[in-house]
C-alpha cells in the first residue's frame, strides 16, 4: 500500500499520472509546500486526480510554515509555471480535501497499515517531520520511505550545494532523514540522468486525453531545462522516485551511508551531507545506516512513464 | 619559476622530489602546518632536499598559527608518522632556513619574477593568505597558482565533506581562491585517482639511493591507503599538483567556476563549494572565473613520478 506525499508541481503532477498508471493500491495523497504553496498543491492535487478519472482517492493537506513555524516562499514559478502546472488549466475536480490534515492522516494510515505502508515523498518534508512529532512510534511501522531530495556528489539546485525539496524546509529533511525508518533517498545524482526527452514529449502530445493534458503541463518544464541541459527534455525526478517505489527501475548503486542535512544558515545550507568516504573500496563494508542513497538509477524510466499515463 | 608551498609529510616529499626530479627551476620551498606543525615541516624539508643534494635550494617558514590566529592542531601522524616523514630518519642538512618568513618571501619572489612565478601549494594555504594581506599587488604578479586541496564533487577525507588543506585553514583558503590570480584547484576528484600502486612502490624500494628512501617515507602511507582502498596504494595528491602545474599532466576536465569555502562552525566547515551546475551542458558557456578546477587528470601520474625520482 502506497502513500503519495508532494507538492504538485509539474513533475508531482506526472509522478501522480505514474503512480496511477501503475495500478498499485494508493491509500492516499497528502500534500505539502514546495513547488508552489500547500493551498495551490492541494488544489493541482485534485484536479490531476480527477483527470486521471480518481476522484476517489483521499487527499489531505498540511501547513504552510516549516518546521519551525517560519513562512514558506515559493519561488518555483519560473520552473513549474504560475499556477505549479506549467499553466495548464484542468478541470476542477468534484472531490474536496480531507478535513483531516495531512500528518495526522500520515499517523492514521501508518497505523491501519502497520508494516505494510510504503510512503514516497517528492515535495517539501515537513509532513512526514509533523507526522513524527505527533507520534514517534510510526518510524516502526512504515514499511519504507522513498525521498525524491538531495543531493550526494551531484551539485545542487537551488544553490551550488542544495536541493530543492530540502531547501524547502531543512530541518524537517533533518527529522525524516534522523528517524531511524528505512529511507530510499533519490537525490539530483540519479534523476538528473533520467530526462523525459523532445520524442517522449510527442508521444504524450500526440496521444490527447490525459496524456495530452500530462504534455501540456510539461510544455514550459521542457522548456525551463533548455538553459540547464541546453536542449528541451525534463528531468523526472518525482517520477523515478515513484518508479524507484514501485520496484520498476531497480538502482544500480545505492550504498548505505549516514545522512546530515546541513542546517546552518551558511553557504551549504539544505545540503545533504553524505558520507561516502568508503565509495573508494566499493562501498564495502556495508555502513550501519537506515538509509540508502541511489546514485545511480539508469534503467530508462521515461519510456515506462509514457507507457504507464498512457494507460490511464 | 616555480615555488613550492607545502607542510611536508609523506606526499609533499614525493612532490619535492619530483620537482627536483623534473629539473624544473625552483626560486625557493615556503613551509606552512597541515600535516604536521609548520617547524617539523621546514626541518623535513631541509632534510628531503639534502637528500636530493639540493640544499641549495632557499627555505622559508611561515607561523603556527591560522589566519585568525588560531594556534593548530595536527592529527595526521596516523597517515604521515610522527615525525611526517613515515618514521623514515633522513639525514639533517647542513643547510639552515631563512630568516625571512615564508610570507614575506613570496611577496619578494613575487616581484622578482614578476609575471614569471608558479606557485605550487600543497599544505595549509595560510603562508599565501598572509602573503597577499602583506601586499595584495601580487595577485597580479604571480603567473599561475596550482592549488592542491578540496573536494568538488567527490567526498571529503577529513570529513564527509572538508579535504585536509582547506580543513587547516578554511579563512586562508577562502582568502587564496578569492584573490582574484589565475587559480588551478586539484581536488580530490582528481587525486584520489592517481594512485600509486604497490608495483611503484616496488621499484621505488629496489633501487635504493634517494628512491630507496622515497619508498622508505611511503611505506606506512601506503599502509594507511589500505583501509581506504582495500588494498596497499596510495594517492599522490601533492606530486599531481605538482605535475600538472609542470605541465607533465594535462587534465581532461577542468572547467573554470566560482569556488566559495565554507568558512562557517556547521557540518559543512572548511568544504570547497564549487558551484558545477553548468555540467549539464558541458560546462558551456564558460564561466568568468578566475578558478579553473581539475575534475579529471587520468593520465598516469605514477610512473612518471617513479621515473623523476630515479633520476635524481
Amino acid at each position: 500500500m502506497h502513500l503519495l506525499d508532494c507538492d504538485t508541481g509539474v513533475d508531482d503532477a506526472v509522478a501522480i499520472l505514474h503512480l496511477l498508471g501503475s495500478g498499485a493500491p494508493l491509500a492516499a495523497v497528502t500534500v505539502t509546500f514546495g513547488n508552489v504553496g500547500a493551498a495551490q498543491a492541494a488544489e493541482n492535487t485534485l484536479r490531476v486526480l480527477h483527470l486521471a478519472g480518481r476522484s476517489d482517492v483521499p487527499v489531505a493537506v498540511g501547513g504552510e510554515s516549516t518546521l519551525d513555524g517560519t513562512p514558506t516562499r515559493h519561488s518555483a514559478t519560473l520552473v513549474h509555471g504560475a499556477n505549479g502546472l506549467g499553466g495548464a488549466e484542468l478541470a476542477p475536480s468534484p472531490a474536496a480535501l480531507l478535513d483531516e490534515p495531512a500528518p495526522e492522516l500520515i499517523v492514521r494510515l501508518a497505523h491501519e497499515h502497520a508494516g505494510e505502508l510504503r510512503i514516497v515523498a517528492t515535495g517539501g518534508f515537513t509532513n512526514l517531520a509533523r507526522a513524527l512529532q505527533l507520534d514517534p512510534s510510526i518510524a516502526g511501522l512504515v514499511r519504507e520511505v522513498t525521498l525524491m531530495g538531495g543531493a550526494a556528489l551531484a551539485p545542487g539546485n537551488v544553490t551550488p550545494s542544495a536541493e530543492a525539496n530540502i531547501m524547502a524546509d531543512p530541518l524537517a529533511a533533518a527529522a525524516v532523514l534522523g528517524a531511524g525508518w528505512p529511507v530510499v533517498l533519490v537525490p539530483l545524482d540519479a534523476t538528473m540522468t533520467q530526462l523525459l526527452e523532445e520524442d517522449d514529449w510527442q508521444r504524450l502530445a500526440d496521444a490527447g486525453g490525459v496524456a495530452g493534458a500530462a504534455a501540456e503541463i510539461l510544455d514550459g518544464y521542457l522548456d525551463f531545462y533548455h538553459g540547464v541541459f541546453g536542449r528541451r527534455c525534463a528531468a523526472m525526478h518525482d517520477a523515478l522516485a515513484v518508479a524507484i517505489a514501485l520496484g520498476e527501475v531497480e538502482p544500480e548503486l545505492a550504498p548505505r551511508a549516514h545522512v546530515e542535512v546541513d542546517v546552518s544558515d551558511g553557504p551549504s545550507r539544505a545540503r545533504t551531507i553524505v558520507d561516502l568516504r568508503h565509495r573508494y573500496r566499493g562501498y564495502a563494508p556495508a555502513v550501519d545506516s537506515p538509509v540508502r542513497v541511489v546514485l545511480e538509477a539508469q534503467q530508462p524510466l521515461a519510456p515506462r512513464l509514457v507507457e504507464r499515463i498512457l494507460a490511464l
